[in-house]
């Protein structure tokens, strides 16, 4: 059907200010958070109704038209990148908060309802919603349940799978279905699971039932300073295998104390070579006694100087430069390439000093801010856009930083999806029989192939014609990186 | 091929002792915990590596003979119910422990090896793996992994989905995958969640890496008993409603409670209509403060009496009655029928009195036994398997309770898998676009439906015979049953 066409067939159930066709009304949705990748659509849509989506589905589906749906367009990995001749789909109109049940501990709400608006209608009933992405003040539980993303507190509180419950979707042809329940399992396989990290390939999710959690009655942070980043990786491991499982645990190198310190004051130690961020919460009695042990073991550990928040007042200033290294980076930099890899914990270490030995060689600096206690690097690449080759020369290294942590024995994503980003590294991570189970069960939802089409599972063409190898973990692929 | 040729065919890789094809040795391989259900299957195997299984495979791959994957045959819903014209490969030999990484918090185990067997090895790191599914002294990982089992503690430590990290799994053709990862999210679609539950119709695993979790340094035990069961019901939502997540919270009616003190004499007041038992772990300091806020909380919801274990042999006491109900009901009954469904906590007292009420109608005695804290409910039905017609009456009178859960807005499962039990019920949780969803997702890993076939999800054929209809929760489908 020719874009005219289309959006016509839209008219006839969408009001004229849902159907976006100029192009400076498609402009603001070109990119997601990845703004390095591009691409204008042919139509935005902007539905206000689960009735409305399922029409706009149907007629994607009647007419063999790709569409690619998309929350806050805050994702780092491109997955909501539109596709040239298909269509766009803003879920931001449908951001209602249905219902929250105190007693259930749950909340039932539309796709583009903001992830800290979900605990803020939560906290009059003490409660509150667990996983906090650092974009929490602006992206959506959509985008969320789609990238199944994570942030500082998922060490102890899980991912976006670990606190769903229940989703109501419309798959390509208009149809609409509810997986998961109230219970802790469903029947069948596990569709919610499936759904969630899928990135808009399955389907189209219209409404999401989230778990709440209990307000933790007191949080308290402990910040340690080291001269070696190796004494630093230790202390991780030293926490967790004395039995703590904290509610977060940040890692921040050299490079990347600097840039946030002189962007807003939290009083980090400059000379450190790394700062570990550690915290507890809880009741005040497990917070004390957890605290004083955290603060124990840094201090075996060789820590240079450990402080612990006396309110919350400080609790905050501590944590503000973690949650500011991304703007930070902003400052000392013209453009930053924010990667997210997961490593096993041992490899810290040796990861860290394989990604300072790339950093040299691409003549590129490269600042570490991790979540620490789960492995997960966000590894921010500096570099300048306007300078001809060092986008590509940065991809490139970013590259070999995934592929580093597949060595590893880890995975290309954490918390990020695979988007547009990775799809290159996928080829990697998986072998073709692989690609083929992901290709049958996208099939069992999607058979045309018409949600987010080229994103997130490579074809075995694309791969095949990358020439790329998938690796074992501690395979010889990679001579010039670090051994495991 | 023939049942001699194949035998012929096994034999040239496997040991004679391997290959069970007489009728007395096949005979143990029946049923599973199901008993109701038993079929002989055409021939036995008893692979011993992964090398073998992967051979055993291919056989039937190339031979389109069905495969039938057993644990340890504890399941209760006949998911290893052997099929007439296949092989049924036990996986009892693939029983080593391989590593335990005290650091990582992980155990990598054989699927054979049991699940008590886990938290044994680990307890020199003081570490534990927490499903505790009530047959944990006998059952194995793989059967956890392949039905998704809980346990009394899942409430607050999950489903063994939670609590796994990796697979290593071989399909049909043959090939091995690796599947998850060390970190919390993996690229691509969520294959580890997809994997477990699916009652081995997707693939067969070789290999599973657990988490481990740090032992409680204590756990407290409070019993509370009632004269109510709707005010029991209401103790537990006061329970959750008051920020508190139990390690477990079951509830006993009168029947159970007579059935298990007459048995082994926990301290049950017989007088009490129902028994609540409500466990906490964790720092002494925050097991004191919660068992203070527990007992409180049980008072207020009109406990007529409640008590809170001294030590540990009293809280083991305390437990013991709830663990051995099983067996309590199998000395008050020739026969009992373990059901297993889910229903949000608020309906608990209207289903319970829907149960009853069909109990009288049935003229079955009923007892409840349930993991009240996620309204997973197990209802024991009583019955004579030599009283004609009293197994399709029992039959009946579970269908029906299933379907109740259903219309209460829950699910046909809790914890167990749907295996050939409640594969009718299938029909009427799902929809055929949704069955449809299922078909694919199982052709992306067995295209030629030879692993498990016939079982947990049922063809649209079998629905329709069986003139089944897909209920929404609140409809109005079976009018003599409780509204919601």
């Amino acid at each position: 059907m020719s874009p005219k066409d289309l959006i016509n067939a839209l008219r006839a159930f969408l009001p004229a200010e849902a159907v976006l066709h100029e192009t400076e009304d498609l402009r603001p949705y070109e990119c997601d958070g990845l703004s390095a990748y591009r691409k204008t659509p042919m139509i935005v849509v902007l539905p206000e109704s689960e009735a409305q989506v399922a029409r706009i589905l149907q007629l994607c589906h009647a007419t063999q038209t790709p569409l690619v749906a998309r929350g806050a367009g805050t994702g780092l990995s491109g997955g909501a990148l539109p596709h040239a001749e298909g269509i766009l789909m803003s879920l931001a109109k449908l951001n209602q908060i249905l219902e929250i049940d105190p007693l259930a501990r749950t909340a039932r709400v539309q796709p583009g309802v903001r992830n800290l608006a979900i605990s803020d209608a939560a906290k009059p009933y003490g409660l509150y919603y667990a996983p906090d992405p650092s974009s929490q003040i602006a992206c959506s539980i959509g985008g969320n349940v789609a990238e199944n993303s994570g942030g500082v507190h998922c060490l102890k509180y899980g991912l976006t799978v670990h606190n769903i419950l229940k989703l109501r979707l419309l798959t390509i042809d208009g149809e609409h279905h509810e997986i998961g329940g109230d219970g802790l399992d469903s029947p069948g396989f596990d569709l919610l699971a499936l759904m969630t990290g899928s990135e808009g390939m399955l389907g189209i999710v219209t409404e999401i039932t989230v778990k709440l959690m209990p307000i933790p009655e007191k949080a308290q942070l402990v910040m340690a300073a080291f001269d070696d980043i190796q004494k630093a990786g230790n202390a991780v491991a030293n926490v967790i295998a004395a039995g703590i499982i904290p509610a977060g645990m940040e890692m921040m190198d050299k490079i990347t104390i600097h840039a946030v310190e002189e962007f807003l004051h939290a009083g980090y130690d400059l000379n450190a070579q790394a700062i570990l961020l550690c915290e507890s919460d809880g009741t005040t009695e497990e917070v004390a006694d957890e605290i004083e042990r955290i603060n124990a073991i840094m201090k075996t550990s060789g820590a240079t100087s450990v402080s612990t928040s006396r309110d919350e007042t400080e609790r905050l200033r501590f944590w503000a430069g973690r949650k500011a290294a991304f703007p930070a980076a902003g400052r000392v930099s013209p453009d930053y390439y924010c990667m997210d890899g997961t490593i096993p914990r041992k490899h810290l270490a040796t990861v860290l000093s394989g990604i300072e030995t790339l950093s040299e060689e691409y003549g590129l600096r490269c600042m570490n801010v991790f979540h620490a206690g789960d492995g997960n690097l966000h590894p921010l690449i500096l570099y300048d856009a306007n300078t001809p080759g060092e986008l590509e020369k940065t991809e490139e290294f970013g590259g070999k930083i995934l592929e580093m942590c597949i060595q590893a024995g880890g995975t290309i994503t954490g918390e990020h999806g695979v988007g547009m980003e990775k799809i290159n590294q996928m080829c990697v991570q998986f072998k073709s029989s692989e690609l083929d189970i992901f290709h049958g069960v996208k099939s069992a939802f999607d058979p045309q192939g018409l949600l987010n089409p080229g994103k997130a599972v490579p074809t075995l063409h694309r791969c095949a014609e990358l020439g790329a190898m998938h690796v074992h973990s501690g395979s010889e692929r990679f001579p010039d990186l670090p051994r495991f």
